[in-house]
């Protein structure tokens, strides 16, 4: 029997959420390129290629480096690269990998330029673009130009922009998933006109996330998304109608410690189990609740500590100590990354285990 | 030079952390069995032994495993052991270590008296008591009658009470850590000569907790404490009153990879690099910033994303993409969890990496 607390995906619902992912985006003609953020998992990235992925995304260069350990040949680190060391790493697994790296500064762009010269190296970028998210990426207005100075560079070819979000995630967010989708497309095209007008050539138009994807694909102009999350979903993008609570493939299942009084019950799983954060313009955690209890949509998962979660029950719940529960994390990512690793439930009651290679890469 | 995000940790003011905590402690005649959670490095933690602690204590079997492994003798697991496959491994580790474990419930302790007694084995248990928390352990006055079932089971010899915080954490807490650390104290000096008035003969009054410890150690009584987070402090402590920021023996540093407009930049670690839970009755994070920039105190640490840290500056703030920042965290237990190692500086100039062997150990 599985120890707990224990992280189980199951693959069937994985794999549907990869293959209806892959259907939509195609659909519209655009190229699905996954962030592996979300898992960390070799196995999976590979599976998102089998289902018609191009490539992936990473934020690290030390995911790049373990995804490509793992035979992974197209990735885009959708981040800036800024310190020598990191961009000595990158110039190295160019030599082996078809990479691409972020940038949105005068500054980190010299500096990359500076260092793929001295290795006889051309190193394909594209430009971080801000569409609302105030995160990295250079302002929209000051984008053409910074997309000149890059292009000025011999040794880094500027391939295209690319953008994460927006309108989903301002002060005053809008919970229009559809009209922020296209607002992010058609900024995103908008502005790779205008670079074009400049006599730069850019081929992709990037694009975020799993809310808005579906949408941002159908803007004429957009190349390629990068939805990150769709491939678990939790309770956040449940929330937000993304998904149903059905399609989520990732659940933490944890024993029921203690239940000290009829009202409540203490799981084995708390703040080092289940993430906590949460994105910006989301309700505090303790108002929603850490996670959704499989079976039990009444049950509130109220507080956590490290280790201890407390479910707020009623008397009629039957729990008792030593009792199993499944919870569906508010947000899979981060608690992914708490986990060394998954347990693979296939469905033929034989249980894989994998591990969270790239978990813990944080350089 | 060191890649970014890394957790550093100061060897000198660790160790001074560690002997204060001892002196207090010993002045008062009490014995400390520090927490692990906060560092779960086995040489920390044979640094706190050394320094006169009488073993540790961990929440997790597994983490008990990993310091057992590594040679330590003297292990409490402050957590209800639920599961025949945890007990058992419990039953091993007590083979080879000196144990104790925590229990809260009848069937708890009738499970564990069960597979104890089918291995032939005396398992010394503690019982939790609830002081006000309401997380796990006994309501306070059914704690006595508890006490009694425990001690009627020939293999488990309850040897003591324990208590984590209470008022500290209450709904409507005190902020006077003096108060709520005499009260949790006394709670479980009064407790527990109601159960030896009953013909049990408790040897260990423990109680919680970094700021409740100097506090609590004073009630005549009380023979140990168990307090974790005071190997490092953290902001939160800072923010409690119960350290000052140089005393902070853990940083993060990190790189400056984007200052995108003149008022925010942009550092290379988020929700996945430091920690976003907090306690109880503390304030949102986002409204009292992620982490304290040292030498900056004006500056709000004011959103994370996964890998993203966004800081609010200003025009005459001097930093420049590729800057390095030290950052203490919020809660250093939880941002420790989420880094594979850190880097001890031990003031020579040459730094040493320590794998943080007992992270994940979620089981």
């Amino acid at each position: 029997m599985l120890e707990t607390p224990c992280l189980m995906i199951d693959l069937k619902k994985m794999e549907r959420n990869i293959r209806d992912m892959a259907g939509i985006v195609h659909k519209c003609g655009v190229k699905l390129r996954p962030h592996i953020k979300t898992h960390k998992i070799p196995s999976i990235a590979k599976k998102q290629l089998d289902g018609g992925a191009v490539g992936i995304t990473t934020a690290k260069v030390s995911e790049a480096e373990v995804m490509a350990r793992h035979g992974i040949q197209d990735i885009f680190i959708a981040y800036p690269v800024i310190g020598d060391a990191k961009i000595e790493r990158v110039l190295k697994l160019n030599q082996t990998t078809r990479l691409t790296v972020g940038v949105d500064s005068r500054q980190g762009a010299s500096r990359l330029a500076e260092l793929a010269k001295a290795a006889k190296r051309t190193l394909n970028v594209r430009l971080e673009v801000d569409t609302g998210l105030k995160r990295t990426g250079v302002p929209y207005e000051k984008a053409v130009d910074l997309a000149e100075a890059i292009h000025s560079f011999p040794s880094l070819q500027l391939t295209g922009i690319y953008t994460f979000r927006g309108a989903l995630l301002r002060e005053e967010p809008t919970r229009d998933l559809e009209s922020a989708g296209l607002e992010e497309g058609e900024m995103a095209v908008t502005l790779a006109n205008r670079i074009r007008e400049r006599g730069i050539p850019l081929q992709d138009v990037s694009v975020g996330s799993t809310p808005t994807a579906a949408y941002a694909a159908r803007v004429k102009g957009v190349t390629e998304v990068r939805p990150g999350t769709y491939v678990f979903y939790d309770r956040m993008q449940a929330e937000l109608g993304v998904c149903s609570l059905d399609d989520c493939a990732a659940s933490v299942l944890v024993t029921v410690v203690s239940r000290p009084t009829e009202d409540r019950i203490v799981i084995d799983g708390g703040s080092k189990t289940f993430a906590t954060d949460i994105q910006p313009n989301t309700p505090p955690l303790h108002l929603t609740g850490f996670g959704h209890v499989v079976g039990h949509p009444d049950i509130v998962f109220e507080r956590m500590t490290e280790e201890h979660g407390m479910l707020k029950v009623t008397k009629d719940h039957p729990f008792q100590v030593g009792d199993r529960i499944r919870i569906i994390p508010k947000h899979i990512c981060s608690t992914v990354n708490l986990h060394n690793r998954v347990t693979l439930e296939s469905g033929s009651g034989e249980n894989v285990e994998w591990e969270v290679s790239a978990r813990g890469h944080l350089t």
